[in-house]
């Protein structure tokens, strides 16, 4: 089974192009959760359990476990434990090394933790993918066009006829192995957005900027779905996540992500079931 | 004291521009650490002992140890408890995060694992750098030329009247932070790294490439020097780590490690003590 066909089946099933980013930071859960011992994997649990039937993915960030070391990581390998099976799980790890560096990450995200994708950064070269591709019914997201407000400063440089974000977009369409390799599309750039989908009929796209950072949602939906019908990952974190530090903190963070969902839907023309 | 002060007193106690990687692959150490629990902490020990007195720096790469999870992370914070505190350790790790995913990292490498020193990977542009900036007395070296052969793919494109890679060294030459700002320049494209010390004549240089890779060890030395007069780290890890797989590997890797540092110190024009 390739990622795209967990992705469809979970993007059909629960009628859904959200994908919930599970960027956990301690200093921002619930008090309750902060004075436990795995105080994180607990609240990730309650967010999982409230939100599982309203996603097509989670997408744990990994700097927000490595933070605390090996006590971290534990608390990442536990929290995908408790993501159900048929859900995909993409590590955002921006991992960009080569040869038998990235040899070790793949180890780590495919096998150590068992993940079904994870981002990639481009800048040292097809090198870095290679390792990635050879782990089959994986996907790999290259960060072609980010949604960060600095990201134009090397992405957007023309280079030839085309941006960088485009030179790296037509790399991703070539590359070829047994993982799928999609690629990261900033909501926030609108415009670059568009062009990516134009340069990259096929790729499947994972969207994040659409939350707090304010990105367009529209343009999410209008560009995010391949040739062959694949819908995007639209990913939100931080508004789903602490939509309430209080006591109702779960059913808060549902009723972001069914928000966010049905928006999706709106614009898709899908109604909500 | 800075990153640079203490580099130049370790490049100046041992007479040394070398920089050891501690990027320990668990198959290839020899047989009886890896029939051991901390087999490879063990190993990186040794490694340590016989060659402390020849270096200026160590550089474990995260990839060798994230590989195995929070067992592997345990095995490279050991590893760094073994190092000699005068001795500056950079943890290359590529990070290229944003906002408080990029403050995770930094918490991760200069708090949770006292690293003096962190390779960050420039693509999402200086959004990326800016939180490890905020740690005084640390230092950031920003992918700018990278030693592997498809490098070029990216980095080598002209963007404007100047390639990617000197674009990226002249945003470090202007960031400012706490944290000193340096340049990995890989020492296979010799001609880059140059052109670098060309546009960059403050920046610290790391310099990876010269051992197994073949890169030129006489632009590592002729270019690797700051207007300050502080030398480059240049990296060596396999031809030292698996300079021998039996019994006698420890001493094998010393005379490796001793005759890399001649190497250089014969095309500074430095006697060996």
């Amino acid at each position: 089974m390739t990622f795209s066909d967990k992705a469809v089946a979970c993007q059909t099933r629960n009628n859904s192009w959200l994908c919930v980013g599970l960027d956990t930071d301690p200093s921002r859960i619930p008090s309750v959760f902060r004075h436990q011992a795995d105080g994180v994997v607990a609240f990730n649990r309650a967010i999982i359990d409230a939100t599982s039937d309203l996603v097509c993915a989670y997408k744990p960030n990994l700097a927000f476990y490595l933070a605390d070391g090996a006590k971290g990581l534990d608390a990442l390998a536990m929290t995908i434990a408790a993501i159900p099976r048929d859900t995909p799980v993409i590590l955002d790890a921006k991992f960009g090394d080569i040869d038998s560096s990235a040899q070790g990450y793949a180890q780590y995200v495919f096998r150590t933790l068992g993940a079904d994708a994870v981002t990639v950064n481009p800048y040292l070269g097809a090198d870095t993918l290679a390792p990635f591709l050879d782990y089959d019914g994986k996907a790999v997201f290259v960060l072609a066009h980010t949604s960060n407000p600095g990201s134009s400063q090397f992405q957007d440089l023309y280079t030839g006829t085309s941006p960088l974000y485009i030179q790296v977009s037509r790399m991703a369409n070539v590359l070829q192995g047994k993982a799928q390799v999609g690629l990261v599309a900033g909501a926030t750039f609108a415009d670059q957005v568009r062009e990516m989908r134009e340069v990259s009929p096929a790729a499947l796209f994972l969207i994040p900027g659409v939350g707090t950072q304010g990105g367009s949602l529209e343009a999410a939906v209008r560009f995010g779905r391949n040739q062959s019908g694949v819908g995007p990952l639209i990913n939100v974190s931080r508004s789903v996540l602490y939509a309430s530090s209080g006591d109702g903190f779960a059913q808060a963070a549902r009723q972001a992500a069914q928000k966010t969902r049905d928006e999706i839907n709106a614009l898709r023309g899908t109604s909500n079931d």
